[in-house]
This record gives C-alpha cells, sequence and structure tokens, in this order.
C-alpha cells in the first residue's frame, strides 16, 4: 500500500505511474486494504443505472470484511437517500454514517465552526436544508428570492436576519441575483461571517454528453463580489477525508479512494495519503492521465492516481476466493 | 503629455509617480490635450448628485475648445439616457456618439464579429437589448427566465435558438440558474459560439458604504461552467478606447483619461498611452496609490496614475481666462 508522502511525489522525488490493477497486484492491494471509499456517480452508476459488476464488487468487498464509505461532492442528496440509492440498485447494504455527501459535511462544519446560535444562509435545496436540521445548525429557509422592490438602492436595503453568521454556497437551482445581493450583504458585515461552499465542481455531467452548470459556478459568483475565498468542504479539500478519519479508525495506508476524476477524487486522495484508484467509467480518459504522468509539474503531478481499472468490475477477479 | 510607453513603466524603466495636478503643471497639461475622456459614476456624479464644481469645470473645458467623451462600464443604460443625464446634472450638451458605454461598446463588438444573421443571448436588461436593436445586432429578449421543468434532464432539453452565434454577459437583474444554465448550452455547442461581457467590476457602490454584486460576478459564473475566458469589452480592455478611436480622431498623447478607479479607468489609459488623472471623488484613496507606486510589481505599476486631484473641480483655477 502506498505510504504517507508528500503531495504528487514518489519518495525519493520519483514521478507517479499509474497502474492498471489486476492479477497479482489487485490481490495484495486489495488485500491489504481495510477501507475503501467511493465516489458515487460514475464510479459505481450513471444516473439512475448501476454500472454493470459495480454492485457485485462491492458485495464481494464487503463479504470479506472491508469497510466501505461513500464520498460524493453532489450537495443534492441526503446521506439517507444515498443508503435508499445503494439498495435499490443491489449495493450492499449502507448506513447513512458511512455516507459523507458534501451536504452533511458542510453541515457538520458549520455546527463546528458557528458561533452558538448564530445561523447560515443557504444557497441550496432541500437535502442542505435537512442536513443543516439534522447537525442542529440553524438556518434560513432555500428556494426561490425575488429582489425586494426596482432600484439598487431597495435590494440594499432588504431586511437581513440578524443571526446569520455564515453564508454557505451549495448546488441551488434557484440561484439568482437577487440571492447573490443578500449573501454579498451578509458577508459584507465583516470577516465574522464565514463563507463555506460544498465543492467547486463546473458541470454536472449528464446522460448523452449533456451538462449543467455546477456548484462551482455559484461559487465563484459569490467569491468575486465577496472579494474572498470560500472554505471548500468537498473533495480535493481533505476536509472531507477527515470528516471520515474522525467517524472511523482509519489508517491512510489501508485505505483506498476510488473515483473517476482526477482534480476532485484522485487529488484528496493523493493529497490525504491513500492509495489512489481510477476508473474510467466517468470522465476521465488514460490520455489525461498519461499527459499528467509525463508532466513535470508538481500540481500536475498530485492527479496521476495509483491504479486505475477500466471499471470496478475489474475488480472481481481479485475477490474470488 | 505622456508619450506612448511601455504599460507600467516610464521610459528607461524609471517608476510611475503620482502628482497633484494644479497650479502651471495643470494649465499645461489641460493645455496640451485636445480630448477628454471621464468616467461618470465617482467622477461626474454620485447616484443623481452632481459633485460639486464638475459641471462648471466640464462646460469651461468644452468652452476651451476640448472633446468631451464619456467611457462607462456600466451597462444598464443607453448612450441617449446618459445624454439625457448629462444635460439634467448641468453638464455640457452631450451627444449620443460622445457616449461610450459597455452596452454600446459590446453591441458593436457584436455587430463586426457575428456572421449574418446570427443573433446573442443575452444576460442583461432593456439597455443592453436597445444596444443591440440600434446596432442591429439579433437578440433573443431580456427578461427573467424559469427552469423548464423538475430535474435536470429536462434543463438540458428545453429548446436552444439555432441562430444564437454568442453569449453576452451583462449587468443583470434577473441573473438566474435557468439563465446560467442556457448560456452554457449555447456555449457548449463549440468555439464558435462567442462569449462576450461588458466588465469585469466586483461590486456597484451604492451611497452610505452599502454595495450590491456587479456584473463581474456573473461573467465568472459563465466562464466557470464555460471553462473558457470571456471577451471583455469594458475598461481596463483597451476595446473601450479602440471604439472612441474609430470615431474621432484621437492622439493618444494628447488625450486624458479622467477616472476614479485604479483597476478599470487608470489601467485603461496607462495601456493605452493616455495621459492618467485620477479623482479621489470615488472609490479610490491616495493610500492605494502610495502603494502601488512604492511597489516593484508591474502589474502594479501600471496601475498608477499621471496625477490625481481630490475633486475635478480643483482643475477650475487652471480653466480661467
Amino acid at each position: 500500500m502506498a505510504e504517507h508522502r508528500e503531495q504528487g511525489q514518489e519518495p525519493g522525488g520519483r514521478r507517479r505511474r499509474c497502474r492498471r490493477l489486476e492479477g497479482e497486484a489487485a490481490r495484495s492491494v486489495l488485500g491489504a486494504a481495510d477501507t475503501l471509499l467511493f465516489d458515487c456517480d460514475g464510479v459505481l452508476w450513471r444516473g439512475e443505472a448501476a454500472l454493470g459488476g459495480a454492485a457485485a464488487a462491492l458485495c464481494r468487498l464487503s463479504a470479506a470484511g472491508k469497510r466501505l464509505c461513500y464520498v460524493t461532492n453532489n450537495s443534492s442528496r441526503t446521506r439517507q437517500a444515498y443508503c435508499d440509492k445503494l439498495r435499490r440498485l443491489g449495493f450492499p447494504p449502507a448506513e447513512p454514517r458511512h455516507v459523507f455527501g458534501s451536504a452533511h459535511c458542510a453541515a457538520r462544519f458549520l455546527r463546528q465552526a458557528l458561533p452558538p446560535g448564530a445561523a447560515a444562509y443557504v444557497l441550496g435545496g432541500p437535502a442542505l436544508a435537512a442536513e443543516l436540521r439534522e447537525a442542529g445548525v440553524p438556518h434560513l429557509p432555500p428556494g426561490p428570492a425575488a429582489l425586494p422592490g426596482p432600484a439598487p438602492a431597495d435590494w440594499a436595503r432588504a431586511p437581513l436576519e440578524p443571526a446569520v453568521g455564515a453564508v454557505l454556497v451549495g448546488f441551488d437551482e434557484h440561484f439568482s441575483y437577487a440571492k447573490l445581493c443578500q449573501a454579498l450583504r451578509y458577508l459584507l458585515r465583516g470577516p465574522d461571517c464565514l463563507l463555506v461552499a460544498t465543492n467547486r465542481d463546473h458541470r454536472l455531467p449528464l446522460e448523452g454528453g449533456a451538462a449543467i452548470p455546477g456548484t462551482g459556478c455559484l461559487v465563484k459568483a459569490v467569491e468575486t463580489a465577496a472579494e474572498r475565498e470560500a472554505f471548500i468542504v468537498g473533495k480535493p479539500n481533505r476536509y472531507m477525508f477527515d470528516c471520515v478519519a474522525s467517524e472511523f479508525d482509519i489508517d491512510p495506508a489501508r485505505t483506498i479512494m476510488v473515483g473517476d476524476r482526477l482534480d476532485t477524487d484522485i487529488l484528496m486522495g493523493n493529497t490525504c495519503g491513500l492509495t489512489t484508484l481510477l476508473t474510467l467509467t466517468g470522465v476521465t480518459t488514460l490520455e489525461e492521465v498519461k499527459g499528467h504522468e509525463e508532466s513535470d509539474c508538481p500540481a500536475r503531478q498530485s492527479l496521476v492516481p495509483d491504479y486505475y481499472v477500466d471499471s470496478i468490475a475489474d475488480l472481481l477477479p481479485a475477490l474470488e476466493d
């Protein structure tokens, strides 16, 4: 298993190399691991369809006594919704405490960071609000908002909730100039008003090559107005891994991060000293990996996974008795 | 007058120095100029109130035969609206052709850049639409937009206008996730779909220290989704000056740019080889100028104006007969 090392560099300054995980190496790597962290979309399923062999592979890993956790930047579903989906698609049963979505992690962060009684102004949907409620973080209700009058002077006079001590940005289909305005006004109260976001994903890929704007677009809008940087709880930030490690007894050297994105899943895994495994069922091609491998740039080297598979179904042979 | 020079550097590598414009120097600098370009808000007026002495100073400049033009990043007013406001506040009469707002300049850019029959998808308000109409650029009507269904798959299937060949981002109080989604879908058609924006201002300052988010926030959201950079027509981009120079016979060495913002007005003026004059009636303090003066960073040196005045009323003594 990978030892903890400097980001993007093998010990002794050797370059990272990404090898196909198969045969004896696959048995050895999986045998040495006690925990696997899975990204979900593009790894376990696409939309509502499980990827072929993924459920079988996870069932075997679970039967072999591995701890399975789920780490996802998606802020539009609760932990419970992920458990329901895993069950629905035939994956081994999971409890909410095994699911680390960016909505849950953001609520967890704010529970620790906000002073008692302080509330969050939320750009986000019902799942984000539900996780805040679950964590006991007071918050303004999400949903659409209208500008409070025809002129800019009216917008700057709309009521503000005195208790707000943080602006939280997640995926928000009701994002609007009116909400951006309110977010800025809370943040202009001063640096004590925290700016927290679930993730920086630029786009959400849909079936058939289509895509819709991701939370990262909304985060950039708020950061530009506020002229400061948000704290990001999602991958590639290590906060999401720290959440896992604070719930379970995690040894990074015995943990595998499995994902389809280099700049989130693999980067977080490499940063945290995990073994990293890329699946090619999502948004990444092997050509991109090769490009990073051949680069001298440390930032690009840190995107190179330890291993890759075409699909996590490829792990099945190594999991046979 | 300033000769054309490398951005941010005096000839021979000397640092830029910003001097108060007064006395004999003021007579000499103003005497040698034949054109003055004025930013408006924070320079000529604040909101609906003219700054003391500003109208009188411009009347004297006009009487002395100087050409007065107005260059503003504000995309929410037409050229005609600026002429009306100048007249209302007692400034010398101006014709629309003397006003270079970012809405007009964006329309001008698209008229040149779009192939015949191509239309613009507009994030902006009525003034931006009016300038596009005036320039003969086909465009979709601005205004609010709703998501076309409950699920992301619905959003990615909403009708697109086949003629759209550009996304234009200006100030848009109806900016929403729904419009961001449509903008991305047009831009995903390929690099032939242009991405153009009026300006990158982060915030619009209001009376009493309040502020609302500026167009730059919306531009960042679209750029993040599209994963490409917009062409910016407004200051500090030189395109706005090029618009002035294509309408009038402009000698940069005989032109003064007067503004209150270092990163837009002064930077554009310095970039274009104009003499630059900062007024302290807007968003900038002399301390900021001193900080840039003392910096060795070329980017910061390029923000140092040639001259400053507390207010353009300070020009009055140099304009007496």
